[in-house]
């Protein structure tokens, strides 16, 4: 797959310079760049990268001299980071899966597929199943039934949908990711030590065990448009109402959201993030990686999170927090900046308490 | 699937009340609620919701004056939590895996399999295994060489058991489960950096490097009756004895347990908890979202962690643990308020320090 | 699978004594071994574990008196710890996979597969693939197009190679472990909140909110030699260059790895650790189960974090860390210490406050 220079700036708004007519077949970091590639100099220090690399084209920070730079064309978007986007999209070779349905997938007869859908090898879909137009569900994956997958969707190797759940337009799922598991809901005849401890924070346990009856989810999961869902994370389903993911959630790899939990719209949820049971999230919050979030919480529009922060109570919204339990971000830095003088406080205490003993009327 | 008032109220051991013949077909909250759902209003904050939604019949609080919230029939459980039970269970539709073995299952003819398994399409179940009576084995799952599964059991799509686990009745796998990795077990061939560590409590590091033999796990993993894991979660095998995990114990998702690991019965592990290799879980322990377990540790009975608790030395029976490291959950509290207060502390310090310098005798 | 006790001290390099052609068949803790079992009682405290068992031969510490301790033969090794590896290597029942190509493996004609490969059941192999002599791909694998997998590969049930990944020599593969998914990587038209809360430390947040676009990943995964990957664990591509792991490194289950990173030679990441994107990890290094890492970070080599480390900047090599954020293990435990002692402090300062306050010049 080959661009030119001035079609790759033209896709990317960008603008263009020198022999524009360059055809392109890659991208790479300057000092690796062949000449066939788009070397990715988006700022000054990768000026002396592009003279170890061999590329005769960049895509360079706004006013490099491109031509003292040794290259033969240059593209100088204005948003780099954000024309990565439209470049990465335009160069991506993608994972070489066949088009049309593999004769090893087994799909139900009653299921329906949109107009140029392909199907993976040893694939299952259900019994009901709706798979939007242009869709490409990989090789390995379970669609549950009556589950309704919407246009546009990308499914990689093994990605799991349980039966009934519901997603939206252009969805990807990274391998092994699965939504619909159940809710982890459990109850006891009795009332538990865990219901006790929530009311006295810890003050009292009992000492006499039960056993646990299980809740049976009954929800399903509703997910919006333009979700991604990374490897092996889980999305459960509700216990009564359906879990809810708004549009344009990004979830990266190995993240865990419990039952009933609603996500607003445009949230970042990083890597390993747990979110548990029947907690809200507003729109646009990023969940840094590690981060976790108890149950029945309220989190919301704008929110950060730093990586590991462990969120024990609401947040309102526009806060960035850090820490456990989580802080806002400023507040952590500067405590924990006092914790680690901590060791020499207790000797100055311990010395004016000396000071204070032999003072005149301590006599 | 359609039950009376009458039926469900009798199946939970409730009381009924009004047209107790209304057929129900599902439940729904309040608000939500169609004209063949059973609300569940078990708390008077829901009063509201029931004249938003539809229901002619609800689960209400107990004392709750049902006709004037507009309803025909009425159920009062004793325990509304634990009525959840017995009714989503009655209530749920199920994954519709289809009955009977899939021609496309990979069999081996030498596994035993009870009356009435059903074994989805494109599972794989190895040379000797033994699936009980009633099991639902569902799509993509592997079984693998001599192992035991109990009867009743139910495995949802891609759940992954390695040769010779053996697993008591009635246990539930949630997507992509695994029981049966390797434990994580490496040596070098002199001693270790990470073995001075633990003797010297990190004063001392080693700087020459060595490469790591592994120490492949002879011992399986024995799970009791009533058992559930969630998805993606990883039960290792033990190193020379079994993985123990006993009965009813209930994992939720992406939850790591590592060889050797003993744990009791009646516990509830919640999800991305991580328990390292050898460490000992007693009776009726909760383990908190992201807690995590410190190898060849000691947890007693009845101990509960709050999300994210980090236990890095042994917990006595009965205690409530929070943080990192792990504290009695009202000592974390307590402290973590103080900590709030330590910027103040060290003014307050240091305005004694110069009210001290200009008493008389230090002068 | 019978082995002497002559043959295994051979194998081992260690010493044997006494009736050294006895057949061992498995290996067993003292307490539990059978009459054809070696009994592994490494040191003392399992002298009476061998009373309570059936072993006629064990492996003992140096110096033990074996035939008062009622055994017929023994091997006594230099560094126990290191002898469980080939001892373990020698007596492990492996997984019962069946040699040759299944028939229901699909596998597109221009893979390329070396001599002795076998392939279990319902496994996908795509275009282009390599496969190095004497691998054992388990069932339900899925390796993608143009991937290389050296020679001696193990791959457990579901292991999924995305196209393009390139892995060294004897990489094993826990069951459901993925490498090859895409990177996490976003960006949003304007400057995002985020990136303006990295320049200010949390002081300042937007309130307006934007849509995320991908940054597609164009690089790879570069795998070295002697790799373990854990069941459930990641390894994501690389962004425009490949991420990129070296020789010797073993990860546990749950582990996951962003875009970019760079892991050295010989390091051993344990269950549930993070790293986040374009993180460059030395040789020799240790990160302790949960540890978490931020992106775009560097750690030394030899660098050793304990149990849930935080790890939210650089670390230089040799150091050996704990806690959240990350300090050197035993500041972190002084510190802790005097955590502990925080409520007792305050009110020390409070008493020295009215002391002062009752003190002749501040009256």
């Amino acid at each position: 797959m080959t661009h030119t220079v001035k079609d790759i700036a033209a896709a990317l708004g960008a603008q263009a310079f020198g022999a524009v007519d360059l055809p392109i077949s890659g991208v790479a970091e300057p000092a690796m760049a062949g000449p066939g590639d788009l070397a990715l100099a988006m700022s000054p220090k990768y000026a002396e990268g592009l003279s170890a690399g061999k590329a005769r084209a960049a895509m360079v920070w706004a006013g490099a001299d491109w031509q003292a730079l040794g290259l033969e064309a240059a593209i100088v978007p204005n948003r780099a980071r954000y024309a990565m986007s439209g470049l990465s999209a335009m160069m991506d070779q993608g994972q070489g899966y066949a088009a049309g349905i593999h004769p090893s997938a087994v799909i139900d007869p009653s299921a329906q597929l949109g107009e140029n859908v392909s199907v993976g090898p040893l694939t299952v879909i259900g019994p009901r199943a709706q798979i939007g137009a242009n869709s490409v569900i990989g090789p390995q994956c379970f669609i549950g039934a009556d589950v309704t997958l919407g246009e546009g969707a990308f499914l990689r190797e093994g990605v799991k949908l349980g039966a009934r759940v519901r997603i939206g337009k252009r969805f990807i799922g990274q391998p092994g990711a699965t939504v619909g598991a159940d809710g982890f809901s459990f109850v006891t005849p009795e009332v538990s030590a865990v219901e006790k401890v929530r009311e006295t924070l810890g003050k009292e346990t009992e000492l006499h065990g039960q056993s646990y009856a299980r809740i049976h989810s009954l929800g399903n999961v509703t997910i919006g448009d333009d979700v991604e869902l990374g490897a092996n994370s889980c999305i459960d389903r509700g216990t009564v109402r359906d879990t809810r993911i708004g549009n344009g959630v990004k979830f990266d790899n190995l993240a865990q959201i419990g039952h009933n939990v609603e996500i607003g719209n445009d949230c970042l949820i990083c890597a390993q993030v747990g979110v548990a049971g029947s907690t809200r999230i507003g729109n646009n919050v990023v969940l840094g990686g590690q981060t976790g979030v108890s149950d029945n919480l309220f989190i919301g529009d704008h929110v950060i999170t730093g990586g590991a922060t462990k969120v024990l109570s609401n947040i309102p919204a526009g806060r960035v927090m850090l820490g456990y339990p989580a802080m806002k971000m400023d507040q952590h830095i500067e405590i924990y900046k006092y914790l680690r003088r901590l060791p020499r406080l207790f000797r100055d205490v311990s010395v004016l308490q000396k000071g204070l003993k032999s003072s005149p009327d301590n006599d």
